[in-house]
């Protein structure tokens, strides 16, 4: 079978980077662009030594600019872009090209809701309402058919992996929800700032954006879509924290249950739900889910406790922010749009310690 | 003016060592014993190496059993020991020498409390009864003329200093009070324990003890004395995380407003509550509390934000949990205890980075 | 194709755990038993919660003791047990179980000089005299027909690969050769000590063992081997740190160059010998070997500067200790032994951030 | 007596701020203006959140630029600027300023030196006659009576406490010396790079700037003044690394030792040299200095050891780079140039954990 000729398109961030690493394991995948902007020109192996090991065919060792790329040749695009730029890429791309977008361009299905948090019209509307929200176990089916998969960013992926079942089956409610969120450094991008330097950023942590994160309308409209109920009337207590490792990302929900619901009640939902999926686990019984005990893998690790507040309940989970957060989650998108075993490039456990 | 005389018992556990970088550099303390139980007989220099340049009397320069030690001669003991440990060793001492207890036995104020929690029964009672919470900023007067001060735990003294003037004022409800914390691994101890080897503990985050903490029973039972009603009325979520640092905890309570209470009104209640106190500080304008602007010293760093759910709000709070959550707050009182400048040998400033 | 059959031999220690992890990916490899000592009887699951997502087979999925294993139906086991214990294993097997020994006790062919250095007398000396040394790059012909091969302790790994073909070429000579060394702390194990505790490891670095770690005489051994000479004739300066960070290590070593050879000459001979190797790659140009670019790979990254003392030359080595230091090195000769491509279950890239 | 009217130039970088928390707490200092260049217009508690805590006059709340501060009324100033910019400033001051340079402006006596390491030529050589190297312990006359004291880097501080003493004690020789060094991340300043990102930096160790470290020469000045030779005859190795942590620097110095000396030798001439320093001090028996001893503290711990090679020694030094390498020992000069006690504000005890 000929292989699926691939770009990575913003490979000079760790999106991009776990996006290569992924891609050049997957056995039928050639990846034939990398892109970048201030990077353009510059070999592989400068921009990420980690990949100087790596042979790629000749047009990928160098990054390039998007328009020095031929996409008509091409099968598929992972974007790992800022928002804003990944639209105005994505639009421009040949019908033919699938489309893994790992950027936020196309999460949020409302162009106003885009607009009031990301601050610029969505001009791309008409690819917003083709584009499928790629959190795989829940929208398995639409992904393998979609030309375009907008995949969620790594906080509403841990988030509601944990949650949407409860609300599927009912037994939370949705007017008192505590998302309380601690992510590692890579999380905040390769871009330089101050506030990730190792200095900054190392032997402690601290909140960030409380309130104002643009996470938090994401997580809403889906929670309402499972709820049937209108985006505008869910609204979530979403508070990340900035934690001092590179991988890793923890959720913390403090639900409220149902009348009559139980923590086991969630639990038995939750195990219901993903029974047989390949990446979503249960911590083991008498632990708690740990971010080190996911990292570098594409796994979920979750877990429930009961609340000491009667009619609460506590639903944990821990993902690479990197992986099932991002490039992972993409690939097993990327594997069902193609038809390969949803597991494929994916199987790497995790790397602990 | 003579000196204090003071040991600290239980000198070679983190909260020790704390203890004594405090003790060693105030003007008015003469350290004359340090105790110690496994590490009886090694000196100083060994045990604590950061400790090889400091200079004491010949009788605290090698760590001794407790039983060595010659009590009649002292002031005032700094008790570093583990629950039940310390009860043991308080309830021995003259009635002349002043306690500055940082272990747990003394801080449930009800022995059937402590049974439950600690798993033995409360064997100095008549002491338990005598005892002075240790929470500074709330119990300043009882403190002065205190002969037994029970330190809070650091999860308390964080929790309490930012809830604490809410319940007072009236602004918070107590019941659907969710306290999302994390903690450094030094809040673990020095004892050999896997889940603190650098390699499990690195480049992770993970919760414990969810539901059951014994640091929740002191929360509850503080919230419940400042709200007039009985401990046993209040319930709190409490939800500790382990994060891959040494010092530093953060408190993210999220809390759900009296009827007509903002989160405006909670930060006045904090900045009215608190003016003037000198180690109780309000995040810059437009910052968030972070743990390492409190690293090593006696700061604890508050901030209110609003929710995005209606009714609620989110008060942060950061300290190092070594020296606020534990010997510096203790240092604190015992300035109060004998009559010197509360601030003595706390003033040095966050070491950052 | 029947797979191998595999037992991993002192399975909770973290060589153990990366040789399971890559085991567990190898598509000719069934693991049949995993062996402890304290651990027996604890499921995989609680001994590495991040192989919970793993499944084995029924008699994997829980630690057992040595004896609890039939070793007549297994064709392999890798041991990764301390020393002394090890052999104390080994020479009960039956003759048609390959040995891939990640211990030290076949390291050193002289049973005195493993006397001396181990403070016991080696007590099978008959297996001692066929076993292989398992420096793959040096010695794969003897390990494709071995029966025990002794993997390299990590840090030999690293400064032989830097250094053997500089001394097989003559332009370094070997009464002055400086080799300082910087090692993660899973290079000491996940037995509970206190040097290793998160608060003590981290945000410090310090030597330790100087002029006395056991990888000296080991190195040594090799480097008089290839220069044709006696061991006793070598006497090295290997100088061990160890570094707050979990995986990685460095060897940079400061090497007197023979007369008339430069560093170019010895970068030379390296890109020679080392020409076709999967596993051995040099820094890009202008760029230094980092061990976070070599993180949960196989990879050995290599580099050469000249002094600016005439007549000296830095060599530097960067490795994954626990996988081109222990157990992907162990992996690698297995597919020697076995007539596997030697890189099978050994092509994922480093996980860098 | 009245306070020491003095101001900070370059007060957002790690070393500025680190001058700050130790001017902060002297008992004779009153910090009347803080400087910076992009950072000027902004509040103290903005730039530096962890000092939002301290209280200083109105003029040196907010940073501003030096061409707002009138230095006329000044008695000192601590200069932490990039090199080139402070000599630029530092040439404008009053000659009644004494000037405490924490820069590398005025540490090479030859100009040559300094154009050819720093690529411009030195513009205040009338200036640099005059200054005083500001290693403390050695230059401690010259020091007290000084208008201008070049402070060290970091690298020279600890590398020439370790072997300055050994050289003038004639146990060393110089032709042959190997100073393999291992520094945290805040040595690279604050400025926004990213190689010292969170992701980059942390979990690995690298070695930077091999053969070409502007340290080198500020090294091989001193040591060669000892020996009473011309610097350009001295020519040392200085291989310095990049170690996953904000603060600490460790030195280890592989020496030739001169005929029928030994290591014995060397540990003697350190202690009678350094005998009754405040700052100095040997590493408890038995054990090796590590950085996370000497943390927040002025202190350098040494210690020696023999060699596995036959005439040679490793002597070791760690430091705490921000202190001791840095403010600490311009405290510590600014202390001798004003006749106070030599340890006013830098007693505080190493943070450990």
């Amino acid at each position: 079978m000929d292989k699926v000729k691939v770009a990575v398109i913003g490979a000079s961030g760790y999106t991009g980077a776990d996006a290569i690493r992924l891609a050049a394991r997957h056995p039928h995948i050639e990846i034939v662009a990398l892109t970048a902007n201030t990077h353009a020109g510059r070999p592989l192996a400068k921009v990420w030594p980690h990949f100087a090991g790596l042979k790629l065919p000749e047009s990928a060792s160098t990054l390039v600019k998007n328009e020095q790329v031929d996409f008509t040749g091409l099968d598929a695009v992972f974007v790992g872009l800022p928002h804003g730029a990944a639209q105005d890429v994505i639009k421009t791309l040949p019908a033919r090209v699938k489309v893994i977008d790992i950027s936020a361009d196309f999460r949020l299905r409302n162009p106003a809701t885009y607009e009031q948090w990301y601050g610029r019209p969505h001009e791309a509307t008409d690819l917003l309402k083709q584009a499928v929200y790629g959190l795989t176990e829940h929208y398995r089916e639409e992904i393998r058919s979609a030309r375009l998969v907008a995949c969620p960013g790594c906080y509403p992926t841990a988030t509601l992996l944990a949650l949407l079942p409860l609300v599927k089956r009912g037994v939370i409610v949705l007017d008192d929800l505590i998302i309380d969120a601690k992510s590692g450094v890579s999380g905040a991008g390769r871009g330089l700032k101050q506030n990730t330097l190792f200095c900054e950023a190392g032997e402690g942590l601290s909140p960030y954006a409380v309130g104002a994160h643009r996470h938090m309308p994401e997580i809403e409209q889906e929670l309402a879509r499972a709820a049937g109920r209108d985006a505008s009337e869910v609204r979530v207590n979403f508070t990340p924290h900035l934690a001092p490792m590179s991988r890793g990302e923890l959720i913390t929900a403090h639900v409220k249950l149902a009348d009559g619901a139980t923590a086991a009640d969630c639990e038995q939902a939750l195990r219901a739900f993903y029974a047989g999926e390949p990446f979503i686990r249960f911590a083991p019984e008498g632990l708690l889910p740990a971010t080190q005990h996911a990292r570098g893998s594409n796994d979920c690790i979750l877990a429930v406790r009961e609340d000491r507040i009667p009619g609460r309940a506590i639903v944990i989970a821990a993902i690479d922010n990197l992986v099932k957060g991002s490039s992972g989650q993409a690939m097993q998108n990327f594997n069902l749009m193609f038809g390969f075993n949803e597991t494929t490039a994916l199987t790497q456990l995790p790397l602990f310690p």
